[in-house]
């Protein structure tokens, strides 16, 4: 595991299905390889838009050894683990670090609503208590709007104090930047990373000392949120900031992560990458229809996505 | 697969696990044979109140298999074979099915919020199409306020429609009467079976073509339970009706699932019982003292539970 640590622009990549549900391994390494190559510091496989909670067990350690397998570097992942079952939980951290993975987002058990911090420290603590690897980083995923299950600032400051260089950073995905600023004031100094979980904020997270983005829409735009990031101190960065914001508004207007299948289909001219695992369905015709017009009067594209398909 | 159908008073049996979060499979049997000799007509294992999304895939297996293996009969047993994961839910369920389970209760999906009764409907008929085995007995697990994904009125309809003999019924945990009231109008006359998810309703229910309940307390209190379940059309069945409910309301005071396990430890003498996985925690000495203080002061009792322990 190498132990430098993440920042800049991850994706949850989007995690193909055959017709037949069953997972497309060759076209997610493909996909993982282009966005490596086109923006992308690092890759949050597992995510809410990769469908992890979709994916069985298996089928996550599978993919996971696929693309260690095939062209992408272990230390640039950093796979969802966080499961409702504490047994899941651990074996997928463990086999992660074991992997070389750079680090883990973790979502806590989702199930049960209303749960205390007490019985949220615990899940954490016995996960990192269990896997045991000192090269164990784990960052939070902090996602209430789907898991309504928040990760409260008292908690992470007592799991950071028990398990400081472990605990390495948190997902912000509440939507809220009011939260993410409370964060960023009360943890960064200690060496707490920061990811927003939209792009739409990466410019407010990196002028007040966090260290990136994770976002959906870096799926389909990384080269200029990427842009974004290495620019965020030049005189232009409020407007390229407008810009990926414009980008994802278009995405968005439609279900996330149906919307992002159909873009990666349209752009690397393989129509089955729009399929999605229930209780997700696919875009309808018009809603695809209108999504690619609205991106290409954008001058949208994604470069070299078709070539080189496995 | 036994093709009679389940009525009457099913617990979610609630799942036993070590100091060490192991789950206990000696002790799990035991409660299981305790209960369906005190009172129950059947066992609704690995429900929200058996902490069963707190379990791996294979935990649930192996526990299930262990069960049948010691006594318990496979006819009585309904196991939660619902999960996030497409992949989980078809081998869950498909196990279940082939070691002659009299049928199975099936959440939702629950991770994705807001999503459409299309993709549920995707959800459950690929279930049912992956698993190709006529004896499946379906039943819906309909609990909006953990799993924040209801299922609709609609969409009942449909997979009714689409699937009749295999979708069978019903547990309503919403707490909502009126709900309840427009499952059994609606479907009660086409065979669907309506199970309310608390003994609350359990005399309502019955006096509207309901069948019965499935209900975390009769874990703990089976006999009274059942009892009004066969003697629903006695003079005296409000009078039973007020005593089971004042009953749970002296366990409900407390996190659930906990003070069920706590009252386990108590009569069954065997203080283990009240270990509980992340994201939950055991109840206080405090609350533990109130809860069996207040039980002791309704006389209440669990005949046998504590004898024959293996």
């Amino acid at each position: 595991m190498t132990q430098q640590r993440f920042s800049g622009v991850l994706a949850p990549a989007v995690t193909p299905f055959r017709h037949d549900l069953s997972p497309a391994p060759e076209r997610f390494a493909h996909h993982a390889r282009w966005l490596l190559a086109n923006g992308c510091t690092g890759l949050a496989v597992f995510g809410t838009n990769s469908e992890a909670n979709s994916l069985s067990v298996e089928e996550r350690i599978s993919l996971l050894e696929f693309l260690v397998e095939h062209g992408v570097s272990a230390g640039a992942l950093m796979p969802g683990t966080g499961c409702c079952a504490l047994s899941d939980s651990v074996r997928l951290t463990a086999h992660a670090v074991q992997l070389g993975c750079g680090g883990v987002l973790m979502l806590p058990p989702f199930y049960y609503k209303a749960v205390s911090d007490e019985g949220l420290f615990r899940n954490f603590s016995e996960i990192i208590e269990r896997v045991g690897d000192a090269r164990l980083r784990l960052y939070l995923y902090h996602i209430p709007p789907v898991t309504q299950v928040p990760l409260s600032l008292g908690l992470i400051e007592r799991l950071l104090k028990r398990y400081p260089g472990t605990v390495a950073g948190v997902k912000d995905s509440s939507g809220d930047w009011s939260n993410t600023k409370a964060m960023l004031e009360e943890f960064a100094d200690a060496g707490f990373d920061v990811f927003v979980g939209s792009e739409v904020f990466l410019l407010d997270n990196m002028r007040h000392a966090g260290v990136g983005c994770i976002s959906a829409t870096a799926n389909v735009n990384p080269a200029r949120i990427r842009h974004l990031y290495e620019n965020w101190r030049a005189p232009d960065a409020d407007s390229v900031q407008q810009e990926i914001t414009a980008t994802r508004a278009v995405v968005q207007k439609h279900p996330m992560i149906a919307a992002l299948k159909a873009t990666v289909a349209y752009y690397g001219q393989d129509p089955e990458w729009s399929t999605v695992r229930p209780p997700l369905v696919e875009l309808t015709d018009v809603q695809q229809r209108t999504l690619i017009a609205d991106l290409d009067a954008r001058g949208f594209e994604m470069p070299g996505l078709s070539a080189r398909r496995t």
